[in-house]
């Protein structure tokens, strides 16, 4: 038992994409141990697609803001992923993730565990395609290994932030994808298959050979979101272990299409939670983060009937897809404050995406 | 019994907003008589906003089709509401309204009643100004008469269909809004306002003084949407009526905000269906339509959580409040063929609106 | 001198996407016999991308308004060619051309001719490939036919208007594209790739081996816009013939980029105009049609300074080269009634596109 | 003569809103000591509306990176002007502006002058009513009496960066404007008024009465923008002075709407350049910086054909504007690394701005 760790999750609004205010707070009112932060996760208020500095900006902000206490090395085993996006009413915030020795009362697990892994960075030629697929499929295990989680069915979710080309890399030739948008696409894509071959969700030869973005192979348990401010890959790995303490809990759940929510409800069910139609306010409190990805379908049409994401020049489809599944969530859990994350190649079928929730089971433990 | 009427409701898919098959067909089938039309309630794929001219294209392709049958007075007489955006995976199609005599074998009412009116043109300094909400509530009272419904609390939905201001004739001067945009909210919010009065929610003093877009006074029952292709208004109303026989039934909620569901889950069960998640098929087949509103709320927050839909300068929000609340909606229905429109000023509170729902209670009657 | 015939060309602006008075005021007028146009093309005010149905609705509201003198098979033989896109003070317009008998005082020529073409439908496994180059090649030359120009050298204009995928298409494989955006790049791209066949300016088997979007060939005369509204393609040739008579010439040039005007005014002084800066007003009105193509350059830098249109995910980069070519081009003239079309691929060099002027040489032609 | 100082200006491209290494690389170059800088303008690639996040970005980039070498004090005297936008081929870049002792060889004066001034706060119920406006023109009167200049006729270029109201100080209540957007239009509307009044352009008391927006009231010299990055108002003025040396000077036009570049051309005669068509290499070579204002006509129409910039809902009106102007004025001077800026309400006449040169009169000053 002495060398347990817990799991933290604090989520903060967010009045802009430089805003840490909330975080520094909590680190000033010592709630929060900054050395301990394993991972940031924001949903910033940029369009989410490749012209958005809201990610970088808000990175940057968290580096100053962090760099009081930590230096350059501490700063850089953070991994921060910003996804941007807040469409419809999802509200700009961050999900800090920290993991501290437990304290001796804590509740005993298994909990939530955590682990990261920054991966090396990756060649303009390599997004896309197989090599990526097997660096991420390296930074999963790497990040598990980090969390002291052995076995791949007790990972509930895995993040990757991965690079996207830009224009002037697409002009030099040699890459996977004609335009920055669609490698954002293929880059996603290539995690995920990555992350599902880690995880024994799919079989590594199948991954290698397959048409990224194309071939019908998903992880029910990847998330993975492209920004212009990075090279490398970040992962973060949440999971459930015996050898992590305290009362987070994490499960997942596939959406099958944007507005599949039985299968959330089934998850909170089963940490935990009671309820009828909405979440009650004392449960919807105890859900700490609602991690989803959504997307359009490319068949063109949602349960029969046609959708018009995919062919609307004005408003990118990932953006409408977002808005859509966000409403859905938050119409489960009772606000929008939720990581709903774009683009969900090979991440839970066409059209649809995982969703991990954690939970705080507090006191209900033992029930 | 010998008058008694009976209300039909068909939602038909649109391939696109000059996609009027689906209507030719029906007509052709001899399931429907477009002598009968009173309304017909399209969900078209554009902007929703000002430059959206998916709706005019709409009206234009119903009336040439229809234009083999009814001449230009019996097309005059049809209401045509087209309310512009299908964000998230809303879908494109259109809701066709009519009545006919009540076979004798028709289930006894009281029953869904229809009832429409045609107001005159609006001056462009009438528009957003009080001459604009006591016009509305001449148009509801004469649509109720049309449906035969005295009681105006019989009434569940009053479907408003207004016009903008030009870029033209703002610059001609003497208008109550200074661009476009403003103007569809100005004139959405003068003839909910007379839909309150009418149906004896909001004091006609009260209304006739208040300051459209701001005052808070609202209807439970108003939806209103402006488009460019008409001057005057355009007003459906759909009520319960003694006077009408079959199976289809309509009730209606308020929703406080986008993700404020319990209520029209409430609705459903008050008018039969019975679920625990999400509708299961069965009971989804029998709802013939979803009829809600859906806006940003000025405040800048939803529960408590900061929203960006009104700091968007790309994405109007008007499109960001009808992704979400449809992906809201979505998510209890099963499927995101609903009309869902944007704007809903003085409809329901500020940041919500309402909801109506067409039932087919079908069996459930006997029951 | 008994068949000579005379090219009228007639600029009309337009109030909305189904403004058609000005084409009928014409008629009406006795200016203009509705059974001797040849072609319309129109500026339409959509976005000018996939989901633009300004320019279907233009179309169909021309065909109901010519119906009034027209049957279907006439209509049918008219071009009409729509390009959605008013960006910057693009001026939504249409420039309706015809060809009557010359009467007996008519300016000798050479002067401008018109042919048009419009070919069978494509399948969508065609579009893109070979098989649309094949094809457009062909219908240039039964518009040169048709038109009585025989010397590939006198023509100066081929606007080819050109189907796109849907979504739908695309999802049932087999296409060149994988989304609908991107298909309408290919059209075009092949389409000119045709046209550059047609007038001698590109190699046939070059063309037919050439990777379409990317490889540098290219047609000095070709313009190509895409749209949901057709299944063929619809080809208008504008040339100089001496079989031909009347005031009306016309002549082109090739911008290398949206700002590289010293080719259009190199070839207005070649028409016969005269002008220092800006063209004065009774130059200006001489000149009768602009038709202009733009593009972002792929290469990512516009005179080696970084231009950003590539990677902006709000808006088009079709419609940010079409508002700043309409700028450097309007800047010429002295209005922005211009023709300007977004998507130059293999239309002029890469980043460049086409230009050709009609030009009203009445009196000059006596100097 | 011991006492003169000499203006420098430096063009450099950025890579991305926090690209400062140009700035960086002059320093370590000793181009630049960092100490004199008066002014950084830039041009970044955000929408330059309400949510454009690549000026704050921007600015925290370059304070970090000048960092190196000032303190906080020394940071806050540089004004950082960023304005937001770059549509059609606009190329992100900055303009660095500094003051050194004259070294004793400078070309003797009048040469350019460069004043500042940062005002204090401006209350949420001050912007855009008259207290701003006072406050403007007390800032512009402190600017040139930092620059040295005392005559209001020799100041050609008055740049006034304000603040725009949020979302939730308009929900506070006693604003000036209803919506984040028109609050942008109202703070450029009223400093441009300060600007008129301090300048001589326009009375006091007319200033102090008018309409904010509405009123026809303009300065030829002032440009203002707005940024949710700064509370109070920065001002910076050039003007020429005899006081000044070395080879820089200004001039300045105004443009009557977005295509009217003849005055343009005559001010770059005024300062000396020689050309025909557009600006050949060795001319453009000179110009420094372009620093022009773009906005669409609130009539509707450019020189008698109708616009569309301000019924889009899709794209903002100032994004069309800038394209398109930048279009015009890139035609002349041969590149788009120009610093045009949107929303010139009361800079200039209504549809059109102010344009300012500053010109590289090397070795034709003794001509
Ligand atoms: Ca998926
Ligand atoms: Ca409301
Ligand atoms: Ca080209
Ligand atoms: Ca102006």
């Amino acid at each position: 038992m002495l060398l347990r760790r817990e799991a933290q999750a604090f989520r903060l609004p967010m009045a802009g994409p430089d805003d840490a205010s909330g975080l520094v707070a909590l680190v000033e009112d010592g709630a929060l141990d900054p050395a301990l932060i394993v991972a940031i996760l924001g949903k910033t208020e940029g369009n989410g697609c490749v012209n958005d500095f809201s990610r970088g900006y808000a990175v940057s902000a968290l580096r100053a803001a962090l760099g009081r206490w930590l230096d350059a090395a501490a700063l850089d085993r953070i991994a921060m992923v910003m996804s941007g996006g807040t469409e419809g009413a999802l509200s700009p915030h961050m999900l800090v993730l920290a993991a501290r020795p437990a304290p001796p009362n804590a509740a005993p697990g298994p909990a939530l565990a955590l682990g990261r892994c920054v991966t090396r960075d990756l060649a303009p030629y390599e997004i896309g395609r197989p090599a990526q697929i097997a660096l991420a499929a390296e930074g999963v295990r790497a990040a598990m290994a980090d969390a002291g989680v052995d076995e791949p069915e007790t990972v509930h979710f895995a993040q990757v932030k991965v690079p996207l080309l830009s224009a002037a890399q697409i002009a030099a030739g040699g890459t996977a994808a004609a335009d920055t948008l669609k490698s954002m696409g293929l880059s996603r894509g290539a995690a995920a298959l990555g992350v599902g071959v880690a995880l024994g969700e799919i079989d590594e030869a199948d991954a290698m050979a397959a048409a990224v973005g194309a071939a019908p192979l998903w992880s029910a348990r990847a998330s993975c979101s492209a920004g212009v401010e990075l090279k490398g890959m970040e992962v973060v790995v949440l999971g459930m272990s015996p050898a992590w303490a305290g009362p987070l809990r994490i499960d997942h759940a596939v959406m099958a299409d944007g507005l599949d929510t039985d299968p959330v409800r089934a998850a909170l069910r089963r940490l935990g939670a009671r309820f009828d139609g909405q979440l009650p306010p004392h449960e919807a409190a105890r859900v700490r983060a609602v991690l989803a990805k959504a997307e359009a379908p490319r068949s063109g049409a949602v349960r029969g009937w046609r959708h018009t994401m995919l062919d609307d020049s004005d408003i990118s489809a990932t953006r409408h897809a977002r808005a859509f599944a966000a409403g859905a969530l938050a119409a489960q859990i009772g606000h929008a404050a939720l990581f709903v994350s774009g683009g969900a190649e090979h991440q839970g079928p066409d059209g649809g995406g995982p969703c991990a929730i954690l939970y705080d089971a507090s006191d209900k433990d033992s029930q």
